[in-house]
């Protein structure tokens, strides 16, 4: 995606966050397919909450789709949609939402489909392509009409002109010649196609339902919303092929190391999920035990800034011995902006998504654990409202080291000069942001929280960390062309 | 109200609960007084979500009116709704949702408005009339057309025929002749208006804005959202006129004894509320003390009920030192029914909304922490699903007495039996449920928790407590002619 | 009607023209009587584009009730709202446009409801009470509250303070109480009542349909729509009352001579209905013919401004052999105001709508006819196009007398002052329009070519012709009060 | 258009009537572009009722769309979609409706946009290729990826393959590869050009507006609508490249002898357009005239058959001395399906939009004039409600001859077998619609209505009309290769 993905929302300052980046979903051999790629788009809402999209094929006319912008929830449980969506066999997409930007076209929304010689072909893709500008033009030199913005739409174009011969051995094709971070799931007339990238930056999951269905998805959370039963991962380079209740496994890419995105378990995907084995729950709470480890201070109680950093705020709390409690309290019903009545109320913004508990903040010395740090406006917002409740002191804990990179792999991140870490060190952050102290889990913290017991593998990092660490796995092609400069030469 | 509000949306199975009560909200004193009273009713949505509606006056031409179904973020946030409303006076509503009932009128949104011969008013109720059926057939006897289904309504009919000569003298003759709980926001064209009934049963508070401004709100959250300093709870039985920034207090009524609705500090009030210069958070987290000192079990795990069960687990993990976490994850992206996809899905109604941490719960004992049990329904689905996660055990532990009698007090119960603790012991219900072991707060537990250190005063109850009780403080009159028993004769 | 109704839309300049007055239909002895009310206020939505509503009772559980803003076609077409009226008895509504006033209310739409001792009923009302003002003044001093800014809800409250035993008793009672206009259709549970004023100013005809059914409707066309059989017209001062097949029919008022509205030939009602036994289209054509003989002119073509002037404009080309020719062509897709490109286009709201056939109206000298002048306004800017296309003469001939006096009886004129021929005489209105002639039928060729073959009768006129005359047949007492003068007094 | 484009929607029963086609309409220098646009497509608004499109340049960032299905009046006229279409060259386009059929795809909506290596361009498409589906399965074996099922994206596609450095050469690449009717509107960055095919089958028009611009529209009625000077008719076969106020014409295309859509005359255009210098509505009068010659009658009265039969109707008056009347009143407020309320009534859909005028008609012989004859079921149910209405006697006459072929030029015919004409003799189908007589205009005297004094040239003709003489100017390739016959060789 040329236009990256919005973060998980469950954070009140949308703004001030990491933007994700799409969710996957595709099944095969169920009656009523649409309905599970519903439920299955449902439980990955958080991963893209502007617009979803459903392809089908119902097995003799032909493809169905439909494609609309909001939530799953309001499009996808229509009667008169879903009808329209017969068949065993479909894929499904949602997107990150483009707050005030620039209005998205509806010709935007993936799954994507093409009409080939041998029949047609629909994907839909989680990541970014990192030379998607150069093989666009090239393409358009070589008479290819695009109808989308998305670099996704590069993979399309690629197979209708490779020479090979199935839609499967096209795909391959065309990945071959993109770069980036992909997790795809492709359907056709009577295959359900699943592939990641060398490196696995993405994720994908197998599951299996019913007697001979499948089930692909970005997370498992996916599989439990319809019941079914967690298989494995794809793994990094694989192409899994599923018919008939077959799957069959090739590995069309060179191999390389895997370089997971480590702020999947941060932030981006779901608590309930798990990742190679580990909840992303219990990831989380060990972030703040390593931080209670790292960082510990003196204070009365432990708050999240909800509703993200609340595990991490857990396992802080519990490795501390401070009281955990929710000091901040969110307003379910966030949405569209008020008419603010007067210049007085400032912070409306805030005020509108979060109150404190004031009775239970003053006079108390406060540790707020966040999920991360990006541009840093809304941790001074956040500062200010605890001042104003009384607290005697402030502290920020954050569950991930200083963002000071962007991520060109599928998540939404300002320009590099307007994250904080890019610009100031954890001191001046905060003095910036104006609490008493602030402070980062380490990198080795955080892979430890991961797992990973000796912290990371300078060497050879088990995971994709360049928004942290500036050392970008796969070479930004097109960035680079423009004049990014990367902290140290590209692996890939 | 003769069609009690829906309770606070953030548990999940909202047809298991009991359903609040309206939210009502005035302001006085500040420009644009319409963008305040829009932000005063967001911050109360969790009172009502179906409707609101905000009345204002100009102060010139006249009193202006807009009336919506749906949450004010949609409604109430749109210029063109807005620009509709100016002056420096209004008053605002929200009320419940009617999920799947008779489709609701438009009509039957407050606020209500009427035209007198000394010129309107508009008047914004939360509670219920216990004799609005028998006054309502009195007026129509003797020509009074009804415009809605709503026993608030009345107010106004009985206020058109009230030979007083002022606005506020008439609100107060129509009050004396109703009977049943009401907290009323009113305005004329100068003046706004509040009136709690005798035993205060439903909150009221007032607030300062700025050099001039006064406003009234259900819960002090609403007083923080637009910044507003909290003055003091309106006092059961009085009504308080305000005008050119001076407030007159007098108490129309027979003085008696309060009676606060216990319920509100359960589960209706928002936790960063406080009554009484009580936090509601503190009192519900004590709850949570209090009922692991009544009902202490041997576990490995407190895990809340989202969200509402939150604050008592967290009490209930800080008093028997067994970890508290997230072991069931809530998906906020709710809403509309999903057609489902076979019928191999179970609880599919449950899954929608929450999801279990499979790893964190497998072989634990887990005690589960909700606010209250009405049918028992959802109770059993969310057993089921956490023993399909592989619990070893499971806990319930209920942060409320069994609710055994309806409230008619503008609080909208299920019919007497389906009450699940009107048919059923303690023992009974956890059998039916199936679990481990099932336990609730004692009514003088509760009473403690919110800091009556000696519990329930039996003689002269220091709350509202009916639907625990089964003891009336004002008769039901319109349901005794119906048939209704109660437990014991009422006070009133 | 307060505020009154907007007339026939066939006219494109609608803001220049008179602007009637609601149309009512009622249907008891059919299944699905909404469906009936729904066609039949189709038919009639010539009379009020505004909103509509429709009331039914299903015979047991009670009345129901749908009121909209928009067309009939749009809103009483779908299932879902067809399936919320069901029974054997129902009227409807239609009522004006409000294009650029103040917002419209819901509920001003009618039916209006009222419940009393005996049962609810519901009334549609077309006309306007001339007293309705003081009416409410004095109601409201009597503890009324009004839900709506209508005249008509009057009577629901006049109802309401009777003190007869049935609900026709009541209606004549309250029908006593007013003044002015009305053509009444109410039901009850059981039956269906018509009433119409003691002048008979608005039409209301009764029909027949299947074995034992009854239809009553503002016109005729609305009979044919729905395959009734024409019975008779509801006589002036007549009340029907019709239930389980029979018609029980009674005369509440004192007996007045017929002042039947003159301005219902000439404009408001459809040309395929027919009154007193006498097409609508055919008087039409004989105010042509008259004018051809009043005001002849030599010339080449005879246009119709469209489409309301073309039944007259056929009469006239007949009369005086000049050929008949569609010299202005109307765009069928008329609607919303365009964002006008430039300042050099003039009169778009004209080119909007209109178009003139250049080369047929070149070099030609042209007879335009039109039904009425108003403000005049839109008469110069089709002078305008005509003379841009290259007309070599433009004559004006007028289907109705000049236009000098206000309708106080449910027709929505402009305030006196904006009448072009309150201002003016014959040949200041031919020199402000700027054409080579300008002639108006006389009031007797109008009453002519109603079958009046004398014309008309000044002693005692045929008609209520007071828009033309000024002789009000009925004092507007409301109007006297404010300060308006009348040019003769009033007999009634 | 594969999917051909909708009538003039004036006559009221659409589904029995040849759907026409599109309509075009581009502007350049002027400021504001999209406003000249949004009216010059209202007043093409006949061409076609489901969707519009318009696209701009602004001269600096890049091209700006929108895309949206309905009415002009409603989507265009917003000033949040203008705003977003700023620049000074513009182009647009209306498409047909497909009532009842598959739901349209707003990806089908026109103008289509191309991104080309020499910069974007977009082209609007009036007309159909013939041999579009061996286009695209061509193009698809070449790598071209389809986005919509229209066949006019071959053009862009054509385009994208052409190796000629301008975007005008690329046009007349790709049209001379494509076979069919085409009158192409399309615009680059700072260019508006036009092009039509050989034999001219689709009109199109230049006009002149202010000091520097000019217009590109289907027909003149859209200059009138903006205040445009008529300049000239683009000539078949003729490209206009226009550019900074100049005009560079240039014939890409093998020279061929001009066959304009005669139906054009009869029924598609606007009666207020003009073609090669004669008027739309006076070519129809003459069709009347001659129609009135060819067939008399004897009768009382001559009704058109609202509203497209309506000049034929004052022709045949005129040329016969019968009487013109208005006996069909056609119910302006047409619009959606009403629920039929019982089975008695037959008709509903004709009902819903016509009524006769009983007193007129009844006992009368009525002459009724009607454009053509396609289906023959609704000349069925008109001529029932005039015998209904009590006509002495019917008598139809068709403004054009038999239609017994289906277009493959643009419009929208049924198949071969359902046209009444293709199975029946003129006597044949007068005793099936069941009227005293049926005569349809020659083909000879619908030439001489259109001023070809010598009628019809056999062996070169004038005009196309191969859908009544099945004689096709184009091979229609596609159909061919289906199995279509035609009915002689095609010169193409």
């Amino acid at each position: 995606m040329t236009q990256p993905c919005k973060p998980f929302l469950s954070h009140p300052f949308d703004d001030d966050k990491l933007k994700e980046e799409c969710g996957v979903f595709g099944v095969i051999g169920v009656a009523d397919a649409a309905n599970f790629v519903a439920l299955g788009l449902h439980a990955l809402q958080h991963r893209g909450q502007e617009a979803g999209g459903i392809i089908t094929h119902d097995g003799e006319k032909g493809f169905n789709s439909a494609h609309r912008f909001g939530y799953v929830r309001d499009n996808f449980t229509k009667a008169s949609v879903m009808e329209t969506l017969p068949g065993a066999l479909g894929i499904g997409h949602v997107r990150y939402s483009t707050a005030g930007s620039k209005a998205a076209a509806i010709r935007d929304v993936q799954p994507f489909f093409g009409e080939f010689s041998m029949g047609g072909a629909a994907i839909a893709h989680n990541g970014n392509l990192t030379n998607a500008e150069a093989l666009r033009r090239e393409l358009i030199d070589h008479g290819a009409i695009f109808q989308s913005s998305s670099d996704s739409e590069c993979i399309i174009h690629l197979m209708a002109r490779s020479i090979q011969k199935t839609h499967a051995d096209r795909i391959a094709d065309a990945l071959r010649r993109v770069e980036g971070a992909f997790s795809v799931v492709a359907m056709t007339r009577t295959k359900l196609i699943g592939v990641r990238d060398p490196l696995g930056v993405r994720p994908l999951v197998l599951g299996r339902i019913g007697d001979n269905g499948f089930v692909l998805s970005s997370e498992t959370c996916a599989l439990d919303i319809i019941g079914a039963e967690f298989v494995r991962e794809i793994a990094p380079g694989e192409m899994v092929v599923i018919q008939d209740g077959k799957i069959e496994s090739t590995r069309p890419f060179q191999p390389a190391p895997s370089r997971f995105c480590i702020f999947e378990h941060v932030y981006f995907s779901r608590p309930d999920s798990f990742i190679d084995g580990r909840s992303v729950y219990e990831t989380r709470l060990q972030i703040g035990v390593e931080l209670a480890r790292e960082a510990p201070v003196d204070a009365d109680l432990v708050c999240p800034v909800p509703d993200s950093g609340t595990p991490a705020a857990i396992g802080f709390s519990q490795a501390s011995g401070i009281p955990f409690a929710l000091g901040i309290v969110r307003n379910q019903y966030m949405g569209r902006t008020f008419i603010e009545p007067t210049e007085h109320i400032r912070n409306m913004g805030v005020r509108l998504k979060l109150n404190v508990n004031k009775t239970l903040i003053k006079g108390k010395r406060v540790i707020l654990v966040d999920d991360s740090v990006v541009r840093g406006t809304t941790s001074r917002k956040i500062k200010e409202m605890i001042l104003d409740a009384g607290a005697a002191e402030v502290h920020f804990r954050i569950a991930s080291p200083p963002t000071a990179w962007p991520c060109f792999y599928g998540v939404d991140t300002p320009d590099r000069e307007k994250l904080l870490a890019a610009r100031m060190s954890e001191d001046e952050m905060r003095d910036w942001i104006g609490v008493d102290s602030l402070k980062f889990i380490s990198l080795d913290g955080l892979y430890r929280a991961t797992g990973a017991q000796d912290g990371r593998n300078a060497a050879c990092p088990q995971y994709c960390d360049a928004c942290f660490s500036g050392e970008y796995p796969i070479a930004p092609a097109d960035q680079l062309e423009k004049g990014f400069k990367v902290k140290a030469p590209c692996a890939g």
